[in-house]
């Protein structure tokens, strides 16, 4: 059993990472002295397969337990969905000591977590990630929200949770696509701040879900919570620019699935292609040598994800997008870049320049064209 | 030009009174070293009356300002206005660095500041109340949000301005009616903490909208900003206590705004009716001196305020609505009472009680009962 500290002064909290930490659920909350009803909101598939283990956990801690199920699907993080959770609280007449836990992945924690933070002003939340992507990323460091019709995660709040209950067991039934997902975020802490991760990952014969052992996974989980708690912890509400290390990868990722509207490659996917786009904007920037930029590329490709941008791409689209991303003021934006396994640094995005030391629209273009599978181009 | 601070660590700020503010919006913006960026939140009448005059001062700073018109009245306090304040944040492409600014009453500034918080996790928000509860009461502090259509004020976050700037002419155009309503506020910050305002009050002649001279106006804005300003400081959150001291008058003020279904009384003249309330339960329970009592009433009465019940109204459907205040925590709530000029105390509420040192039904009907008016009794 691990359990790590986000420390945010009056705002922190603990990670718990164990195997049957479902069933210790109720405990958990009882020990942080919660108040009496606890709403249990999750989706039909992850309440269909622990929701019962879930309730009953609380409910043996002596709380007064309720459920909110919304329907499945990153379509569905929506403020309407935050409105059904909202009705419900009030219909189970939650208070200001009440607590929300999110049963579920990214989605429903992300959805869970701006529910409690706007619901009376803020009430708890706890997180119990089922999806590896939720239990190594975002189910740690308070970034709640849902999708505008036009654009995602615009609308949203900083609401950290009070506890991260991690059980690894769950991740037995999630499907293989989403579990190579999140091993595109572990990767990333590898190459952005842990070296030591990297070089386990570069150990493993596979890091495919179906031959990963208990204690790869173990240490993948550790590891990678430690890493979001160390920078969540320095910039809660990433105004230093050390969160921004985390974007790894996400800039040109964002764009793809942008460019894909989102139906072809899956986050973790297009972060995946992020990462070897930007190892080789890196080492055409002379910042990383082709050896690492390959070491990198070699373990991504051992996560059975895919290392080519989807065929037939607009590849200008990607470029306009990243323009528009809502992190690029005034037409500069920065990429965050590796200079090392476990080292990164931060380069200015200007789209229209030559000068050699920044990144521009044409070297990205040039990396990405680099990157079209082989019938494509 | 008077400017009080409102102390909050990082999140301080300083709310400026003086004539001919409105003229210097745009100086005091810049100031703050804010984005490019400023959309100004407003309703029809007031942004007819001082939109043009707010948008020539930012644009006279250099900012590129756009606006939103929201529909008027607290029936359009909604997540559909905020959805509307949205499409616009997202059309005029405001970034992490832009700042709305709420031109209006509490209505406005409540949505603005909840939109503000909530847009891409949080920009800045400038208040620029118009109405004199607003510029007393609403403008600071940080609480934001909008109504659930079974409740008022449910969902919402704390997201604190980075500056307010009053302009006292505005009140000019302001009905007397709702004139009268912010003066229950300023009358409230004399009774539970400020004697010396509450003595200047007393010596008022009259406290009518009409009446009221600039030195006076002055006055009653600066200490009732001042008063805010320091329980703020000290409970920015609402978890010490301290911060419910401004709910005296609001527990039974609510009950019969809720009771008369929002349309009879106005929030400032339920607020009104509910310190009359509270100051003969203060009585009742021994806390405060009827003399004491009567001096409040007598300046309530200077306001304007009626100091009665709204006939026909149900005393019954007052008591289970207090039971529900959200603030009830299983079924145990607290009253802040008078007992002194300038001092308060909290007392218990135990709806079923017959202990003599707690509010409890019984009392509170007696009092009402009390209340109504001679035609109604
Ligand atoms: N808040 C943050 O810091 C942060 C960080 C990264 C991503 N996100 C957000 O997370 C979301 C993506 O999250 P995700 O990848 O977890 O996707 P997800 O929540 O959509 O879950 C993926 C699918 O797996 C199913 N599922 C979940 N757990 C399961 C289990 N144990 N067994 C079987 N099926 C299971 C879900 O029902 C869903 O269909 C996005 O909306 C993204 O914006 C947020
Ligand atoms: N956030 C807080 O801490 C806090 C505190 C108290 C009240 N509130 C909220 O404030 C709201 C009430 O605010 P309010 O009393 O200011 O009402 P309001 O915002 O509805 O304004 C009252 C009316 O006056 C008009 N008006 C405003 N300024 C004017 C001017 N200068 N000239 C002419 N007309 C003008 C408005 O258009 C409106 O019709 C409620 O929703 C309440 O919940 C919030
Ligand atoms: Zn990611
Ligand atoms: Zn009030």
């Amino acid at each position: 059993m691990e359990s790590i500290e986000v420390a945010l002064a009056e705002h922190s909290y603990q990670i718990s990472i164990a195997t049957g930490n479902l069933e210790r659920l109720g405990e958990h909350c009882r020990a942080l002295k919660l108040g009496q009803k606890v709403m249990v909101v999750s989706n039909p598939t992850v309440f269909g397969l622990y929701g019962e283990r879930a309730m009953a956990a609380l409910k043996q801690a002596n709380f007064e337990v309720s459920h909110c199920i919304l329907p499945e699907g990153e379509q569905y993080k929506t403020l309407a969905s935050i409105e059904q959770i909202y009705d419900l609280a009030l219909e189970h007449g939650l208070e200001r000591s009440s607590t929300l836990v999110a049963l579920g992945g990214g989605v429903i924690g992300d959805m869970t977590g701006f529910a409690a933070a706007t619901w009376l002003r803020g009430i708890n939340v706890v997180q119990v990630p089922t999806t590896l992507l939720a239990m190594v990323d975002s189910s740690i460091g308070g970034k709640t929200g849902v999708n505008h019709p036009k654009g995602k995660n615009l609308i949203g709040a900083f609401h950290q949770p009070r506890l991260v209950v991690t059980d690894p067991q769950v991740l037995a039934t999630l499907p293989e696509r989403e579990f190579r997902a999140g091993m595109a975020e572990v990767i990333k802490y590898g190459i952005i701040g842990d070296r030591e991760l990297f070089d386990r990952l570069e150990r493993a014969t596979s890091l495919r879900q179906q031959d990963i052992d208990p204690e790869l996974l173990s240490t993948i989980l550790t590891s990678s919570a430690t890493a979001k708690a160390i920078v969540v912890s320095k910039d809660e509400h990433e105004q230093t620019g050390l969160r921004a290390t985390l974007n790894y990868g996400h800039t040109i990722g964002h764009a793809i699935e942008s460019a894909t509207k989102y139906v072809v490659v899956n986050h973790g996917e297009a972060v995946a292609i992020g990462m070897v786009a930007a190892g080789r904007i890196a080492v055409a920037l002379k910042l990383w040598t082709a050896a690492e930029a390959q070491r990198q590329d070699a373990v991504i490709d051992k996560a059975n994800l895919t290392l080519d941008l989807p065929s037939n791409i607009d590849l200008d689209q990607i470029v306009t997008t990243l323009k528009s991303d809502k992190k690029v003021k005034a037409g500069k934006g920065v990429f965050i870049l590796p200079s090392g396994i476990g080292d990164t640094q931060t380069i200015a995005y200007e789209p229209t320049s030559t000068a050699v030391n920044v990144v521009s629209d044409p070297l990205i273009k040039q990396v990405l064209t680099a990157m079209l599978p082989i019938a494509a181009t």
